[in-house]
């Protein structure tokens, strides 16, 4: 359905990358996807669904003493075989303006710097003012275009007395709709190691055979992510859920965006998100629908944000909360829940845009419910909109919550700015099922969107606590039981496609198992025979981890045999291989003595005290694990399911899923 | 179309577990799948195609000065809503003999050792006698069963005075042949960051947008395959291929038989193979079929001779060779091409069973047409059976055939025994377009299975070689790209389902780009400045591999930014992330001093000799990287591909399989 390559051929594509002299390769750039002088966003090869909206901007850059020419001009030409269109310019360059009928901003102008490799970078983290590049850039920018008509287009920016830079576009034809509801669940950072872990430690198995399996495992359709950046190969958690929600790669940080070079974090080129074309709904194509957004970090966070804002800089945490119900097409989603209270107040500690308290904004200006623990959010019944937050920061995790609690009694974590601890926080499943209650009842007639995240995964993962990370992992297999439930229950289940995905992996594994009372008869020193308490293959065996009361989570995880987990790229630390009990896990702290301007991690000397010892893989100063290459699983049931069979970019979701819940428009 | 879950209720089976006091925990057993000390193999749990033949045996244990007793009893009883069988014995336990109609062996009895933890084990090791558990075993086995009629069967061992183990047995119904043909191709040890990794450093892309994928990438089905052992979470390649090839758990060693307990690894109950069905496939059911096998490594390595050979033993090879042609029902393939040489003559150190020339055996008794190098391989146009052998041992990797062809010159490595080196090695689509031609040739009306193996993903993956094995992956996919298009040109594409999956991962997975240039510029001693040469998310840009003649491969591995791969489970070594261009990496040596009886590795002082430091996170005694835990990716394309669509279990592989080819016979 949704096209895989566009109408060039690859043999084509190829050479126009040789021919414009591209070279992709390296780590540091003067700006992701733009390999000359001149730059185009959207760049070469983006793809649109007929009738989105999205800004445009052209840079020239000069580096050092050279200044950028100013004279400079946008072209664009409908190519391939498709009929005249509307502009009657088929085969004819056209100026850009006249063509989009957008007058565009005034030019711009401004400075900044980069560094051309690791020896600059390094220089420069270290103090030295000369290692990085000066570049100077004129601009322009178009706002709110719109492509109605499918076809390929070629957009050219000449600059510099005769200097090109080409971008190929491409509009996918509009689908019929297919699909009336879809709910995207993300496990951030979740591998389809992590899944295999998850089952492991949860499910019974006689004879090496599963007597049940992931709730997941029993989707009809699979399929694999690819998750790089516009502009590297690992991606981070605000650009691949922009890809979901856009359509369009971007780079680290970008959230609704193309990062241009520019000083602002907001004047960057923005790509219309689903839940804007889901608001911005025509009658002729269902009328407006209804959004709603889970997630167990701040509502604020990469994954949640990329739902409803736009932003080069996704730690612009506080202008994001405004930008819910004021920005440039407000989402304003009919519920939101998870954390991030901190910046919706400016008491005690609080980070509020302005110092404005947004619950009271939020519940005036557009009618919110507002609820702060889970009494209230189980409670709510009504028809309006709901927002709950239930932390200042991140949800505290799913064995914090229901095992370790002790560790939930933080000073401060209370979402109003209290000073006091959150203690009465939801789980994932109560948040996801209470969303739908609420979307059914404001938009069961036009339909909806649910992004619901298990953010923790991720959050877990990054500081190597595997075991925090696996069971928010099981937190989200089980919730999407029993979303399942709820749907069939509802009659909303033959209706409804349900996404199971993840933004990224981390290159978390398992390579055995541990007798860990074996591994701690021996003392720190005895690294050897610590090592030797690791079986492998036959003697791997089984984990000693048990689900007898049938809750999906196992019952005790301080057993004596544990996974032997690690992963690829990680700081110094030290390694026990047995769940902390006292807290998030924290493997590395800054080293005391360094010769250098920047950090160094060494292991943290009060984590896994009596643990075998791993020399870091990671830039000296990395304090945590960090995101890996490998394509991450979509897990799919409902109509259109079958669309996600098989290999796919991420930005094919955010056009599988539009396409199916026939968001675009074509004239 | 196959059932996942027995007719049992998940409950049932947890409470089964539960009453039978089996907990599966713990790294080391008395017996795989024998948590009790009354046995019965097959275990409980298993499924069988109806009509396939296998072997039983139960065991009754003694631990140290008790004695086994040799008053045991099996009975069978077919349960659940079937109708009566023919057996008459619906709902009434009948004795095993009886109802099977087979006399068993006569009663045998032997004793063995084993170690009950970690504790106990690494005591044996380190040299102390009295550390292991003495074990004394009564035995019987009854041998070629076979059960025509779906349903479900309970199977119970009555021992030791009241003592029982039950075991349900499940027949799955008979399905009409979809498939004319089966390719099966298996990476192994290729898990889904090797593909995502192989198609980086191979594949254009713009824009963070491939131009062109991976061959499977296009295939249009996807799942994932769980890969534990019976009684382990970690697999070997023997067991795991093992359950493609009889849908049958196995232990770690174990190629188409349950281990039991008995020294002779011979006697083992086996279970019918994919390819003995096919040969002894009726008339009725499309006469015999043709079988094919194709690897990389020896023939008698786990995964080739999984398809046609018995034995607990994978070691066994002298025997394998001649089990291909005299085992108790051999399967003397229609064309077997790969390595092994030694195992076929004695000539040289060549290590043939009897000291027998295998060669002229295969030729003269089985007619087949032998050849030995790459030239004498593609003249082959003759209607007999066919055997490649190519080297001595495993064959050597695409990066030394290629590449590095000066590490082609060791001596010993041809085929023959005439001690000089195999330099006129074939490729891998080399050899699989050739065993395509045979079997076509030779079954075109009846159809055919053919297994053609990536044997060395995993031999490099073990010594964290990962040039050597992406390489491997990437000759894998073009082989499965040319493989198309041979069945296209020949008209055989609608009938024949291709596979392509692996048996087991390796935790390898990228984390990043490396700037060697800057990782060069330090010394060894400089490791946290080495290390800032690692860039992670935006700083991961791009590594700089280039197929510019469009070969699928990259053009130069010696380039200057490169991946920042790793895996979880390694020995202590040297990491340079960069190419070995003196052939496969031996990442970890003896460690000349220890106190132990067993040997203890450490880093390689000649193996990336100005590489950064990774201590080790394995037993002491591993000399290389271990197998991992995640699911592995299996796509499908062909008739029947759908089935292979979502997570399933090793075994369910074979079922579908069999199925598809209509291998299956009910009464």
């Amino acid at each position: 359905m949704v096209k895989i390559f566009s109408l060039l051929s690859i043999a084509t594509a190829v050479s126009a990358v040789a021919a414009a002299g591209l070279d992709p390769a390296g780590q540091f750039k003067r700006l992701g996807a733009c390999p000359t002088l001149g730059c185009v966003f959207p760049p070469d090869r983006s793809e649109f669904l007929a009738g989105a909206h999205f800004d445009v901007r052209v840079e020239v850059h000069a580096e050092n003493d050279a200044k950028p020419n100013t004279e400079y001009s946008l072209t664009i030409e409908k190519i391939g075989n498709s009929k005249d269109n509307k502009h009657g310019n088929n085969g004819r360059a056209v100026d850009f303006s006249k063509w989009s009928r957008i007058k565009p901003d005034s030019p711009e102008a401004w400075d900044f710097i980069y560094n051309k490799d690791a020896s600059a970078y390094w220089k420069t983290q270290d103090g030295d003012k000369n290692a990085a590049t000066q570049v100077h850039v004129a601009s322009t920018a178009w706002r709110r275009v719109q492509i109605r008509e499918p076809g390929t287009y070629k957009v050219v920016l000449k600059y510099n007395n005769g200097k090109t830079t080409e971008a190929v576009w491409t509009v996918n034809p509009v689908q019929k709709r297919k699909a009336k509801n879809v709910i995207l669940f993300i496990g951030d950072g979740m591998s389809t190691a992590m899944l295999t872990a998850a089952r492991l430690i949860s499910k019974p198995h006689i004879s090496g055979k599963y007597q049940n399996r992931l709730h997941v495992d029993k989707f009809p359709f699979l399929g694999h992510v690819m998750t790089h950046s516009l502009d590297s190969l690992i991606t981070d958690s605000a650009n691949s859920a922009s890809a979901y929600n856009t359509g369009h790669k971007s780079s680290a940080g970008a959230l609704g965006v193309y990062p241009d070079s520019s000083p602002s974090p907001f004047d960057d080129p923005k790509q219309e998100l689903l839940a804007e074309l889901m608001r911005r709904r025509s009658k002729k194509n269902g009328g407006p629908g209804g959004v709603g957004i889970v997630t167990t970090a701040e509502v604020q966070d990469a994954t949640p944000a990329a739902v409803f804002s736009h932003t080069r800089n996704r730690d612009e945490k506080a202008t994001i909360v405004d930008q819910m119900i004021h920005g440039r097409n407000p989402v304003v989603a009919d519920v939101i829940l998870g954390g991030g209270g901190k910046y919706f107040h400016a008491k005690n500690g609080g980070k509020s845009l302005n110092g404005t308290d947004y619950y009271s904004v939020y519940a005036k200006e557009k009618g919110y419910k507002v609820v702060n623990d889970k009494d209230a959010l189980l409670k709510y019944k009504g028809d309006d909109p709901l927002l709950g937050i239930f932390h200042s920061g991140n949800m505290d995790v799913w064995l914090d919550r229901h095992v370790y609690k002790a560790n939930l009694k933080k000073q401060g974590t209370d979402p109003t700015g209290n000073g006091g601890s959150a203690l009465n926080q939801p789980d994932l499943d109560e948040m996801v099922i209470k969303a739908l209650e609420v979307l059914d009842k404001r938009h069961r007639k036009e339909g909806w969107f649910l992004m619901a995240e298990a953010a923790s995964v991720d959050k877990m993962m990054h500081p190597l606590d595997y075991d925090r990370g696996l069971a928010d992992v099981l937190e989200l297999d089980n919730t999407v039981g029993k979303t399942k439930e709820w749907l069939k229950r509802h009659k909303l289940d033959k209706d409804t496609l349900i996404l199971v995905t993840a933004d990224h992996a981390h290159s978390f594994d398992v390579y055995g198992s541990v007798d860990t009372q074996y591994f701690n008869s021996f003392s720190k020193t005895e690294e050897d025979e610590k090592k030797n308490s690791i079986g492998t293959y036959e003697n791997s065996g089984w984990p000693s981890y048990v689900d007898a009361d049938g809750d999906g989570f196992p019952d005790n995880w301080e057993v004596r045999y544990t996974l032997a987990a690690g992963s690829a790229g990680f700081p110094t630390h030290r390694e026990d291989f047995q769940v902390n009990v006292n807290g998030t896990r924290v493997p590395a702290v800054v080293r005391s003595s360094s010769h250098h301007h920047f950090s160094i991690y060494d292991a943290n000397p009060e984590d896994s005290l009596n643990g075998i010892h791993k020399s870091g893989t990671l830039p000296a100063n990395e304090a945590v694990g960090v995101h890996s290459l490998q394509d991450v699983p979509i897990f799919a049931t409902g109509p259109g399911a079958n669309l996600f069979s098989g290999v796919q970019d991420n930005t094919e979701i955010f056009h599988k899923i539009a396409h199916l819940l026939g968001l675009g428009e074509e004239n």
